[in-house]
């Protein structure tokens, strides 16, 4: 057996295959631009909130192939001469990306890659993986978070997450996503995040009766949520936590009760007027047990007296749509003069079609409603002329198309890594949340509610849509002549 | 910040709060017994394949609060004399628990621990974290495996699994669910599982054509598997990759070819026949893209040419069920005369009624049909009369009943550490894939399809019905005299 002591095998064998290639035919240090991108909305929702930028600058700052990961590749029977070129291999490239909390849409690059071709294929797989998951759960907390601006959101996931990185970097993501806090103790340590929670049926059972249970958390903690289903929430939970608040007074902090079966409804009213008769307003009802933004939304129609969610296993493994399907893909590579030129992949599915070239994604907004007209993506270096209106049209329905005036184009993709060296400064999880509601406040409500919600325009400049026609021409009349 | 140093803070803060409790009530070492189990089978599946022992083991045998972890809590609040608990903290109970690998079924424990109070509250989330997801993913594979027990399956998933550990560890539970390989080479490494992958599109976009890019793979590779689909599949890349076979001859091991867009049923066909005509009769059809045992099965149905199945996305993340739903329940708590008693959870959702009590779980198995009656459970301690016709009765609909003649009553949880230490040897993951095939031997088939599958009996004793009976009706008179 080898140790597990580097993320640098973190990725598909055919990745090391294809460097492989690449090395023997020694064009592993040509130039190559990858885009990732996800080609639909996670949740049908409006917009995604980018996420997982920090785990990828701490992965390829730290790249390099241990000494048991060259082993273990010898056991593979790949030659010498790649073997030491392995040895030495240390990301050189450039990235930009999207900056964590910002939204972002589908079909645009919200991480591009502009590397030495092996480089770019080799970071491939950890940089989807990433992506993936972390951009999937700021999306799903953020839909939740829209539902109830005010409450206090909390993620109690862990025991159903898929695996310990996905309980550690989902409750950071949740985080920039609008979540205040977090169960896990390990990722509030981690990233500074406010760790929650008090106790647990269990308690409850040990001691056998709600009343002693209660006594005995109170007289160890000064800060009290009861949790209150265990027997009988009405009829033992709700008065007994009343009761040894009464009891405890001032030497507690009853911050309030913890529903967690039976329907959340129906109890929270009922809890909530058992506490304000006994003179708890303040007392807050925190509610849990296989909530998501719909049950929520339930709630909120029904009228229940929630104060705060504690939010487990929809949220965490984003049941309802487990997996963000973001992709990276070839769209530009080095030619013999040294100069990048278009590649896109065609055939098969025909929503697969790429979008070639190196391309820049500005937010275009209106300086006098202050909201977004859409995203727009041209090829880098092509200039954007403020002075003039803006032509935007859909590149699919292209007669959906309009002129935009009096407009800021705000660059999206920014500086990462520059020739291999990091030279972006991460801001914190609090400043990623806030980013996430400024950006939020450019987009239109109808971008924003939780069911079909209006489409966001994300569109292609003349000069990319052109050079795409061009190109779909060009390879469909070379497969005539073949 | 803190450093992210040690998995003990890999745990929900309500249970360092409950501990805290328990210890300034000095009864953390009050020995209590609790039991995993989950309560509806994943994917409506007749079975479950049990995974996560080996990362359980690693995690409690290094459990303990790092200097960080001990600083971090320090910054929460808790108090010296708790804090120096925490600081000689080490995991000295006894966890029992199925094989990985073995199947097991809902309503019944499949891992115990038996422990001081406060380790036992301590190490539940992580337990279930890793439970949760790995046997999830093991009994997603199985049900794969079940549909083409012949044909080669390899686990795809990586840049789509939910973060880095549900990539490795979802690899391993695939293996050990019955796949045969991963693309993840880092898993593989680590795990000593096959690795596999040849090439992907990027290759073909960066030679600009299949004949350039194939025979670039041919000239720096020997086993040879192409990708056929960039441009134009049955234009193109089957022919093309017949073509370099060919020129190549002995040169490459030409292992075949690999489909991963467009109608793979018909796209299949197709090309095994151009394959066949070609004279490679040998070369594997490999197929990806979105497969799960659903596409598979109707690709069966179809006819389907495919002798290889790359699974990705509805493997890694168990896309249609995404979280497994195990807990983690006090059963028993030693008294003041230092005995074990009882302990269950009622009220609230019906379902969540919890069985009380330390339990055994046994397979009967019939010795003249080798096949499993149920598994049945008892108290610990129970014995059972080999000698004695066997009586087994659903404990929900206590008509369906049976008696057992001529049987072996075979123990399914084995201990894995005995007073805090290890006793248990870990099998390779062959042999968790073997006793998997062995103990699905076992099951009648019409347990193991995929739809609908007969239910398993999982029986109690007579005795440990009786006691939970009466258990719940005391808990419910203590609440009208209450």
């Amino acid at each position: 057996m080898f140790k597990d002591d580097s993320y640098m095998l973190h990725t598909d064998l055919y990745q090391i295959n294809m460097a492989k290639t690449y090395f023997d035919k020694d064009i592993h240090n040509k130039r190559a631009v990858f885009e990732a991108y996800f080609r639909t909305m996670p949740f049908k929702n409006g917009y995604a909130v980018f996420a997982g930028l920090e785990r990828i600058i701490d992965y390829i700052k730290n790249l390099r192939f241990s000494k048991s990961d060259i082993e273990y590749l010898e056991t593979l029977g790949y030659d010498e001469a790649f073997i030491n070129y392995l040895r030495e291999f240390r990301f050189t490239g450039t990235i930009r990306a999207f900056k964590e909390g910002d939204v972002c849409f589908n079909n645009e690059p919200i991480l591009q890659v502009d590397a030495p071709l092996a480089e770019c294929q080799l970071i491939e797989t950890a940089i989807l993986n990433i992506i993936n998951f972390q951009t999937l759960i700021a999306t799903k907390a953020s839909r939740i978070r829209e539902l109830v601006p005010n409450d206090q959101l909390m993620e109690f996931g862990t025991r159903r997450a898929q695996e310990f990185d996905a309980a550690i970097w989902g409750a950071r993501a949740a985080v920039i996503g609008g979540f205040d806090g977090t169960s896990n103790v390990r990722a509030a340590k981690k990233f500074g995040i406010k760790p929650t929670g008090t106790h647990a049926h269990a308690l409850v059972q040990t001691f056998g009766d709600d009343y002693s249970a209660f006594k005995a958390y109170a007289d160890t903690h000064k800060d009290c949520v009861f949790l209150v289903d265990t027997f009988d929430t009405l009829k033992s939970g709700v008065p007994t936590a009343i009761r040894v608040a009464k009891e405890y007074g001032d030497k507690i902090n009853f911050i309030g009760i913890r529903l967690d079966s039976g329907d959340i409804a129906y109890l929270s009213k009922k809890a909530r007027k058992m506490l304000d008769d006994a003179g708890f307003k303040d007392a807050k009802i925190i509610v849990s047990n296989d909530l998501d933004e719909y049950t929520i939304q339930s709630l909120l129609t029904q009228g229940a007296k929630v104060d705060s969610y504690g939010i487990g296993t929809k949220l965490i493994t984003a049941y309802d749509q487990p997996a963000l399907g973001a992709v990276y893909k070839l769209s530009a590579i080095e030619d013999e003069n040294g100069e990048l030129v278009d590649r896109m992949k065609i055939s098969g599915n025909v929503e697969k079609l790429t979008t070639p070239g190196k391309k820049e994604v500005y937010r275009i907004i209106n300086n006098e409603t202050k909201k977004s007209e859409g995203d727009y993506i041209t090829r880098v270096g092509e200039k954007i002329d403020h002075s003039e209106p803006l032509f935007m049209f859909d590149p699919v329905h292209t007669v959906k198309r309009k002129y935009v005036k009096n407009f800021t184009a705000v660059k999206k993709l920014h500086d990462i890594f520059v020739n291999g060296q990091l030279v972006y400064e991460s801001s914190s999880i609090e400043e990623m949340s806030q980013l996430r509601e400024a950006a939020l406040d450019e987009l239109w409500e109808e971008n924003r509610r939780l069911l079909n919600p209006q489409i966001y325009p994300v569109d292609l400049s003349l000069q990319l849509w052109e050079d795409k026609k061009s190109l779909i021409e060009s390879i469909a009349e070379r497969d005539i002549n073949a």
